[in-house]
């Protein structure tokens, strides 16, 4: 396949350089054209460089591998796109952290509940994962499901944790309770593979991986 | 410990049911009562049902198992909630539909570049994986880290898995464009477990585990 690469960052030349190692012929485009054409250099076969126009021109498929605030910025400088095939691996992250969305929540119903109960210590937990899994079994295979927590206080958060561990699965710490935003979308991620289009029905877990 | 339980649905029972079995005391508060003491019935040992008032105060830790837009109403039936441990596993699913959010994004980066190219095929992919993973290998012991994708165009999503597949990774057909409002707040809470407080490094990966 041609696969123009818009981008010469980490992600952009990690995928490149796998994708040329298996054969496919890629075009890296930079606004540097220079360092595009090094990198491209630095591959053994298949693989060439340019600027980030001669990239869209070049590829069936673009990847779209730059910041977000780059993105808008880039496809303007691409040609006709009819019929190209798009992927976007940007994040809308704001310009000077990356730690928010610049699209995005700017709150939870975790964060709404606390504020109704201030004097509470509100822990979100267990809303990622099925109850159906839940009334059957934590373990896939040797694997426990994950229940992704967060919350503001340690002591609280460390009781939550063993309630989780306490039957079965495995707790993540996913930080602050402002992160219920993050894990409220992954419900309705979860939501969408199990009961929409996607059809995978209710008994998966969505699990962190390690080496 | 002492958990109350506000809910008796399917995750309120479930939940309720494997804490009791490993010894702790639970009670279900329902706004009806008699369901709450029929299900604490069903459980062997170490359960009580009654009122959601009644629930609330039993618990030094408070499971809120409601759907959400009953989770407010369940609130204002407390009593003082001092130092007390909210559980909230509530998702602000729209009252009509499980399938969106009542508070969250109306629209994403994926979208948006669409909207900008309306001749392209836009997939979204690769945004919630560490480059650094791409730099090792897909590899985690025997399994692939996942690669979710979502697009509004079978073809064009065919082929974006197809190269996920050929460099080693799994792809995860997450559904329709649209759902990148799911994947962008996963790449966030990706950021935020690899390089937030949670401190975990860019070397994991998300995946959906099945039995």
């Amino acid at each position: 396949m041609k696969i123009g690469i818009v981008g010469t960052g980490h992600m952009g030349s990690g995928l490149g350089k796998l994708w040329a190692a298996k054969g496919h012929e890629v075009f890296w485009g930079s606004r540097d054209p220079e360092k595009a054409k090094r990198l491209a250099r630095s591959v053994p076969a298949n693989a060439d460089g340019g600027t980030v126009a001669q990239a869209f021109a070049f590829g069936d498929v673009v990847l779209l591998a730059t910041p977000w605030s780059a993105a808008t910025y880039a496809l303007k400088s691409a040609g006709p796109l009819a019929e190209k095939i798009i992927i976007d691996c940007t994040n809308p992250l704001k310009p000077d952290t990356i730690f928010e969305l610049e699209i995005g929540h700017t709150t939870s119903a975790a964060e709404e509940i606390a504020k109704s109960v201030p004097r509470a210590r509100v822990v979100k937990a267990f809303n990622t994962i099925f109850a159906e899994v839940i009334h059957s079994s934590p373990l896939f295979g040797s694997q426990k499901a994950n229940v992704f927590y967060c919350g503001d206080e340690k002591q609280a958060k460390d009781t939550v944790a063993r309630l989780i561990r306490d039957i079965g699965f495995e707790p993540v710490d996913a930080g602050p309770l402002k992160n219920a935003r993050y894990l409220e979308p992954l419900a309705e991620l979860v939501i969408q593979l199990g009961r929409g289009s996607v059809g995978m029905g209710p008994d998966f877990a969505i699990n962190v991986v390690r080496r």
